[in-house]
């Protein structure tokens, strides 16, 4: 089933809110088959509501619609609509009880703009929102459908997995079969991946496709399938992942779409070790994607960010000497950091980074950019220095999966 | 100038990687005066490809597109356009060197794939990219411009900056005027706002316009003015600006679009306070949105993420009574982390995290989502009890943001 995204928010084309809506829609009707033809992001402006509507309609049956209906002026997108699909606005009793049960739970008052919120056109059949007082409207005609959803990611996301994916899946169902299968892969750049696997793709069967999605260290390949005969598919797909385990051995880290500390921490649970960190440059990013994770607690301990040169002598038991010698960036200050650590929170293994984010701070012999990393699992210490290119927050994310795919390394050999 | 953008690759229509550049491009290209039309996320097919930029012509002399760039098979754009504007793919000498600069920079060969970056449509002007290997192609006809970018973030931010932006500007100029306020408002509700606000916006200028834009615990307020007589224009937003101060008083805590963490580390380097965080749910991400600030090392001195009950007792002195009698998640043992951390790496203030963040972890008297949250400046501790809606990554970021107001309100009171 193909379908069109349109997103709805002059914030979106301004730049100063980024659209995630889109994207979650698409990965989550993906596995049903659908296929989304094109996201058009437009601004809270009737003519170009009407006009995005119309060119998505003529190729494609389903138009699915966020944001626009807020309680302030500047949404204009429920008029629009109306307008289109005919009908009037109207007072909405049920909406309005939805709207007082929402704001109740939130112990907010009803007032005169939440009250808005229980106008909806004749011309569409009510979803109640259950987390949020902007109803979800879901319009038919001529067997073409448009559900408008609120801008706001959490409730159009619940309501989403509630109500509009299953009525939707309902309401069209087709006999195609869609495999996808993601592979994780560590160590190789694009274009020496594109080497190695090019007989592979060349090779491919016409209901397959491969997919190149890099990362920053990492490398995700999306290998598809599209057919009406799933179980030669299923056949091909599976010889094809046999295939792919072979050429690339050990540098597949993972066989589905997951993040690197996910992976890292169901090493560490498999092994039954624990974890902690010691950070100065990454400043907390490395807990934060660790204990990002659901049952991270099974593995992680702790942390200790180290910003203060202080904190790094009186907390983690870094000499006074090393940071005088050789500077609060090197290799004896981050690999007594990481022996420090593990120490203090009693862990098996540890990561630790230290280095000059930017966008000041930089010297001729340590510019911006350079990180001294070091991971230790039991009585083995490595540690490594990376010149790491772009700003303060890419200079933090790749630290961050630097020292990670270290510790990953480390877990593999033992 | 009205432009617009399309943003190509399959991986973006399946949700797989979210469109950032978009809204980048539409943030650096705003104080300019030029206004995004719309945004079209389409994928790697060269039929979309040509009926995108048709329909962007139709309305707009400026199309920006980025992605589809890279060089694996499934990136079809460069042939695309060459069909597009004609002429044919040369192998151009320029870029070729140009390619092999950029990988000896990484301390990477130039194999068969990256080779073939240097192919490029005669039609097209090149723009080196300085910081990538594929090129940034030039198209003009009949006074309509195309640049086409690629699709790493990185690549396309860092190259706009340096030469498209600026080469954009110079080939088309217009003499309007605009201007954006942005004021962050704390405590207020959107839909309460809009009834404060009610009669301030009646009364704008038809040249000025406000919008609002939510974020978890904060809201956005930007006041837009566009118009041909600067000085009126000036004269207008310099009025509302102290109007909208007047109305709103101490809930606006800044004047221009910054974070929460930015405004907390302004007032804490104003009143020279430094800063330290123990954390328990919110697992480092408090360190984390603080040190992505450049300059935080003034103030911020480091964090204890105990994420262990041992190591809230060993390293932030929490009593073991307390735990035992109350449970992690509780007033006492938030109270004693946020005294125990400023004490341990000597801060004026600190602020600490003790919840469920969920998915799991939660019981009838503790549900997921309730979060116990200390702030300490100097002897004065205060701390509160949540209960915050949705998933474990959004409880993580709301519980984080909650804090820091806490924090924020004190450091105001001081």
């Amino acid at each position: 089933m193909k379908y069109t995204i349109i997103a709805i928010g002059d914030e979106l084309l301004i730049g100063q809110v980024t659209d995630t809506n889109s994207g979650w829609i698409a990965r989550h009707l993906t596995p049903y088959g659908w296929e989304a033809d094109c996201v058009r992001v437009i601004s809270d402006d009737a003519q170009a509501i009407t006009r995005a509507i119309d060119e998505a309609f003529e190729r494609t049956d389903v138009v699915l619609m966020t944001g626009g209906l807020g309680p302030t002026k500047d949404d204009i997108t429920k008029p629009a609509l109306c307008g289109y699909f005919g009908g009037e606005l109207v007072y909405d009793e049920t909406t309005a009880a939805n709207v007082r049960t929402v704001m109740q739970k939130r112990n907010l008052q009803v007032n005169e703009y939440t009250r808005l919120q229980a106008m909806v056109p004749t011309s569409c059949r009510v979803i109640q929102n259950q987390v949020g007082t902007a109803p979800i409207m879901w319009f038919e005609r001529d067997g073409k459908v448009l559900v408008s959803m609120p801008g706001v990611p959490h409730e159009t996301e619940t309501m989403m997995e509630r109500e509009v994916i299953p009525q939707l899946i309902k309401r069209f169902h087709r006999d195609e079969v869609i495999l996808f299968r993601t592979f994780m892969v560590m160590g190789i750049i694009e274009s020496e991946l594109a080497m190695m696997l090019d007989e592979f793709e060349r090779n491919l069967p016409q209901t397959m496709h491969l997919a190149y999605l890099p990362q920053p260290g990492l490398m995700r390949l999306r290998l598809t399938g599209i057919s009406t005969d799933g179980e030669t598919l299923r056949t091909h797909m599976a010889q094809r992942e046999s295939e792919l385990h072979k050429l690339l051995g050990k540098a597949i880290i993972a066989d589905e779409d997951i993040s690197l500390a996910e992976i890292v921490g169901r090493k560490l649970r498999e092994k039954g070790l624990t974890l902690s960190t010691a950070e100065s440059c990454t400043g907390g990013n490395i807990a934060h994607v660790i204990t990002e994770i659901a049952g991270s607690s099974d593995y992680f301990k702790g942390t200790v960010v180290s910003y203060a040169n202080d904190v790094k002598t009186r907390v983690l038991g870094v000499s006074q000497e090393a940071l005088d010698s050789e500077g609060a960036v090197s290799q004896p200050v981050v690999e007594q950091m990481v022996c420090g650590v593990s120490k203090l929170l009693q862990t098996h293994c540890a990561v630790a980074t230290s280095g000059v984010a930017g966008p000041s701070g930089g010297t001729p012999e340590k510019p911006v950019g350079t990180v001294w990393m070091a991971a230790k699992c039991g009585d083995r210490v490595v540690s490594q220095v990376k010149r790491l290119p772009g700003d303060r927050r890419r200079v933090i994310d790749r630290a961050t999966t630097e020292v990670l795919l270290m510790l990953l390394r480390m877990l593999q050999d033992m």
